[in-house]
């Protein structure tokens, strides 16, 4: 076995522990929360299905190996849940030594090429980022609304922090904004979550 | 919200369900049995940084389509375990029924593209399905290596079973098929599975 094959395949044994990173969000079915590598699978599944809601041209390819990469930091640094302040403060130093150990386990100009997708997906200035971080806010967003705000609720989150801290949603998929404000309007009515 | 959003949403929802979905490979650190949401994503990954080792050219999206799309079907079907001879004889069956319905939830032209694409990985036919029917295989393969042939001694298989339900990896990816043979051996040589 070459050496390049051996640091391929040394690579994708490791980000194996991406299933066991658990996020606040709980699965529909509520028996528990769900991991970082379902939810990166989930992501992909709601940028396929959705790419027409993208408000300018993506490269499909490049928004869906974003999806698949950009919680591996996440095996170092751990789930920074959204809402988190202090967890926020310093999730990117925390993100970008955990960067610096696990890409540089593939062959060097693979793990560069992946890093930087995944910086470009962290920066969310390329139309593929744009609407990438738009799907990766708008699946936990959609199983919160449908497990009765369960995840806002343990946390005390009302619904300014919820459209506040969604927003990056407007500008990646502005016509699934519109749904989500409709969505929170209704979780305030329901008495699911506070107005503030 | 259009009717064409409200069923790309019900699709979306429903197919969180794949996270319930067990399979018989192990995670890693063998506390658990990996589902069928974490393993699309990690058969994913697996084409990402394996791409090189297609034999002929492959259109890469495509690739990871199927990667997140194969296993849709098994919310409806179940999981079949490769070495269960009496789930495999009728398991086209089951998943024809479960696609007919799963990708019906979908608008017309959407949900028929996807299943096409299901249909193509399962035909095994194009360059696309060759090669990710290999990283489908090699993925569980390699856990099952790492966790001492826990899957294998549990369902009594030998090695001339792993390499012939394997067989598939010559084709779609040949140079990682001498790395399966020597890991057979050498789970042989340490005596974790018999020869036959």
């Amino acid at each position: 076995m070459t050496d390049r094959l051996e640091r391929q395949l040394a690579f994708l044994l490791e980000v194996d522990k991406l299933k066991q990173i658990f996020r606040q969000t709980y699965l529909l079915d509520e028996t528990r929360k769900e991991n970082d590598a379902e939810h990166s699978w989930h992501f992909a599944m709601f940028a396929i299905i959705l790419a027409e809601y993208a408000p300018e041209p993506v490269d499909m390819l490049k928004v869906l190996k974003m999806a698949l990469v950009h919680d591996l930091v996440e095996i170092d640094a751990g789930d920074t849940f959204l809402y988190d302040e202090a967890g926020q403060a310093d999730k990117a130093e925390r993100e970008a030594k955990a960067a610096a150990r696990i890409f540089a386990l593939l062959p060097k100009g693979q793990g560069g090429a992946l890093r930087a997708l995944w910086e470009e997906f962290e920066a969310k200035e390329t139309p593929e980022a744009k609407f990438a971080g738009a799907m990766d806010r708008i699946q936990p967003f959609l199983h919160n609304c449908h497990t009765c705000g369960r995840a806002w609720q343990e946390h005390g989150i009302a619904a300014d922090r919820v459209l506040q801290s969604n927003s990056h949603i407007a500008i990646g998929a502005p016509v699934l904004w519109d749904r989500v404000r409709e969505l929170v309007d209704q979780m305030v009515a329901e008495g699911y979550i506070s107005e503030k």
